[in-house]
């Protein structure tokens, strides 16, 4: 099942699909907690280190799981609701920052290097923005599903972690839109200033995603991502569960990367289960978001950049907690007393 | 001055220490939060990596500081209190966990490697063990002052950083009573679990330090080090002033580290403006001591372990923290508009 699953070919194909994806592999998580429990501290008191190294168990399906090939890509696309003025910055930006990603300069390639993740830069037609969602869908299911199979695609079927990050101005005002249209409540909690908007400015992103919500009333949650979604949301999308097909869990950074997946949280929660979220952002909707989506950021820094910035540094922390539950010595094999 | 500070001579002359010491580079703090706001992202959003840079700047004096040489240090004890039943494990244990490090089993060998820090570990004494601080004073003014000078004479000048950890069965009932009488409170605000003690045992250390804190009323906050502190802790505060007297700012691991400076924060709250606490123990007392002493820990993953393995962890951070600061463009740079 999984061999045909790409490229999808339908929106609606993905209602149903957590059946045929493969789950937790519950005897390894069994056996890699029986061996956190025999190394050298006392049980737990390496509290999410444990906890990650289990997780990492579970899904790579072997009770002593390594990080050999970590996989970062960071999805950039533009956006037609910016003819709305809901960013300060021009949308040329978003190239710029790709050709800055290109050549080094940016946030994502220090950390990266630094955390030991080999990265690639996806941009998706950025001379092309979206449709603008007040006018119409941002996307027709056809451009949708397109960019999720280029997201599906870029995923390296070898990697043992992939982290996926995103670029694109005015994209704060997509994720708003995706995370009310797939979670609900007001659409003024999740809005937040993104890259540089002010009260007035945060008003007026309140104000285009209500009527955005209106034009695409009654969709169903695959539906959103299209009509409201980008195509860097729509690659996420399809990247997440290309790596689920293939065994390989996910780092996912922020707040965008959270909201680009709620249409796949809607349709069916499960198939976010191999899904780490790498930070708490600043951006206020992030908080409401994760306890919505009953995820636990691995860290809390205040970060708000993206580029897949948190989910680099958070993989220094699973690399990190791989290596303790790896390396160290069990109570029988270092002589010490208490295990 | 600072030369001629080690090897310390008198407790009390800790008082009025600050004002002859190293303070942040202010200069060096601006040209830092300058840089920050010329890199290629919105100003502000690295969060706490432009926090920590701008924090090693002002430490390291200079603009674009770096980590060639990160020097971790734990120091080993034993405590004579543990005549009292305050824990469930064995003094051996502690000669058995230094054995441990020595051979690379520990938690704290695979973190330094992962993060890229040097391991010293310092066995204080481990076959004479302090005295119960229920009958006597823990230690002499003399003993504790040895002990303060090895942490001290262990800090290498060289390093970027010190990362201090501890070791030392029944060592959370010392850091309870050291920030009980440093800090104040209810006593049993201060003890927690530790390494496995239940209710009862928590109850039992809770009447252990209320009795050695009525046998040690009146003292002044560097002779409590003496009174009820450790040869560990004692060697904490060393390394401490050591670090700040050659300029090398310092990462404390968890609440045992904390406590163990709680001497030197109630003299001077000042000595302690170059260290960060790296994580946010899971053992109660931490997180009222942290705001007590008005530090932000730089994680939260309710890790309990000590041996520096918080302040390990933190380290790689640190380190993403200044590849960001160094390495990005400015906008200028990369020509990205909106600088």
């Amino acid at each position: 099942m999984t061999d045909s699953l790409f490229p999808l070919a339908r929106l609606d194909g993905i209602v149903g699909l957590a059946a045929h994806l493969p789950i937790a592999d519950a005897a390894a998580a069994d056996a890699a907690r029986a061996r956190q429990n025999s190394l050298t501290k006392p049980p737990g008191s390496l509290g999410r280190l444990e906890e990650l190294a289990i997780f990492m168990a579970a899904w790579r399906g072997t009770d002593r799981p390594a990080i050999k090939t970590a996989q970062a890509l960071v999805f950039a696309g533009n956006h037609g609701v910016c003819d709305q003025g809901v960013n300060p910055f021009p949308q040329a930006v978003t190239a710029q920052m790709v050709a800055n990603f290109e050549a080094g300069g940016a946030a994502i390639n220090q950390l990266c290097r630094a955390n030991g993740a080999e990265l690639s830069v996806i941009a998706l037609d950025l001379d092309t923005p979206t449709q603008d969602f007040t006018k119409g869908a941002a996307m027709s299911e056809e451009d949708c599903l397109a960019a999720m199979n280029r997201g599906a695609a870029a995923v390296n079927p070898l990697a043992d972690i992939v982290l996926l990050g995103e670029m694109g101005i005015g994209n704060s005002t997509i994720a708003a839109a995706l995370a009310a249209a797939n979670i609900g409540g007001d659409v003024a909690d999740w809005v937040g200033p993104g890259t540089g908007s002010d009260a007035e400015g945060i008003a007026l992103k309140t104000r285009v995603i209500e009527a955005g919500l209106s034009l695409h009333a009654g969709q169903s949650a695959m539906q959103s991502l299209a009509t409201l979604g980008g195509r860097e949301q729509a690659a996420i999308c399809g990247a997440v569960l290309a790596a689920r097909a293939a065994g390989i869990p996910v780092m996912l950074d922020g707040y965008i990367c959270t909201a680009a997946v709620t249409p796949l949280f809607a349709t069916d929660a499960a198939l976010l289960d191999h899904c780490l979220v790498a930070h708490a952002s600043a951006e206020p909707g992030h908080a409401l978001l994760l306890e919505a989506m009953g995820k636990d950021p691995v860290l809390r820094f205040d970060m708000r950049l993206g580029e897949g910035s948190g989910a680099a540094l958070a993989l220094g922390v699973l690399r990190s907690a791989l290596e303790c539950h790896n390396g160290m010595a069990t109570f029988a094999e270092a002589g010490v007393a208490g295990g």
